[in-house]
């Protein structure tokens, strides 16, 4: 580590949300040190996108931590997908229109997932000594969930005041960085590459599909629909796999 | 559950701290949800008492959530003991006087540690339409962690109102119940034996020592020090098995 450099830890799930944050972070100066969950999503997918984003962009150190969060039910993400052992009761949505997403709280959202997910991030970084964390939301092209707004955020800094040793005993304050906050995906897919971000590496879709071919993304499911929304207003072209691209109803 | 019962999810370690408070819960009218975390602790031993509490006192349900807290380092309770395959840089602290005990924060703190349990604890409400959380945090004879204190608590139930779907979409609040906030050891001793709170199927101890009689607190960590204050301010016995429970220097 450069004399003076500080550190930062960073959410990465291994989007592009996610990618693109870590990179601002690196670009900001910091050293990162890159965080995931293995909390019984359906993919092992999204852990092997969230290695080779860590990897490509620097981080200093990547962990994953198992936290299994589909042991409380709740959220499509932790369900077992439909055609598995049980039925499932909460489905992916699936074509909805761009519009409509974000309006109301959808069956993908895992009950206070931001908030365990920074807890743990804080826990990493006092043993660190960081007092920087990132993380990629997102208000604009969101997915209607409440933990991806401002006030949350700054409810949780106030939090991390009165959580930890740095906080209580050295009035030392911890700032979490959302530097997508007021970006729309197309501004992501832009910064992506101004900041040397390869969006191929990453993983977005939320019921990806498993083909002789590799995997492809179902370009159905509200983030799939978002990030195609995204490259289209760029006149780009997803460097991902779909399985249809197909983003009118 | 009976007509207008409400549901609470309860923090359960195994110590004596929250067998009390799920007891609390109970006498408070509410149906319990037990929770309890397998986060790398040194001992199953803990766990197996949490079921023991959990069972004993008549909880709803009682899940056990992974969380790998030990891949983050930092806390003498995650850290492999001395004698293990690697050297322990962090011991758990033994034979400190009583009075010094929560004069600064110790090597047994996990980092963040009860910001994570609650977080969990209110995804799991969420879920459950629970809007109670209990936990057994202690700010008299407690052991100096940061995360133990009516200003965390307050600053948790603040964030869960923006966190959650039920906070952002309904308005409605969070209310994190810490019942033995400003009792003593010597009050929770007394209060267990109000509600009929078996303490000798709880755990408390910092570092066990297995024997062939058995597992045997080892008396002397800061943990076992301020639970024995507590049944000698009440003139009782520790139903639990000490090695030691010489409190003198």
């Amino acid at each position: 580590m450069d004399p003076g450099q500080h550190r930062a830890v960073c959410l990465v799930s291994g989007g592009m949300d996610s990618a693109v944050t870590l990179a601002e972070a690196r670009a900001a100066g910091f050293e990162t040190y890159a965080l995931s969950f293995d909390y019984g999503q359906r993919m092992e997918i999204e852990l092997e996108a969230a290695r080779r984003v860590a990897t490509g962009l620097g981080a200093r150190e990547h962990r994953v931590v198992h936290l299994d969060l589909a042991a409380l039910g709740g959220s499509a993400l932790t369900e077992p997908p439909a055609g598995a052992n049980k039925t499932s009761s909460l489905e992916v949505p699936k074509d909805r229109d761009v519009a409509a997403i974000g309006a109301g709280v959808p069956a993908t959202y895992v009950p206070a997932r931001n908030t365990v997910f920074l807890a743990v991030a804080l826990g990493w970084a006092e043993t660190l000594g960081a007092r920087d964390l990132f993380i990629g939301v997102n208000a604009v092209d969101y997915s209607g969930y409440p933990d991806c707004r401002p006030a949350f955020l700054e409810s949780f800094e106030n939090l991390a005041r009165f959580a930890t040793a740095a906080g209580t005993e050295r009035g030392e304050s911890f700032h979490v960085h959302a530097p997508l906050m007021e970006r729309t995906k197309a501004d992501i897919v832009r910064r992506a590459a101004e900041l040397g971000v390869d969006l191929g590496v990453t993983h977005t879709c939320y019921d990806p599909v498993h083909t002789p071919r590799g995997v492809l993304a179902c370009g159905r499911c509200d983030a799939c629909k978002l990030r195609l929304k995204g490259f289209a207003e760029v006149g780009e072209t997803d460097p991902v796999p779909y399985q249809t691209t197909n983003t009118t109803p």
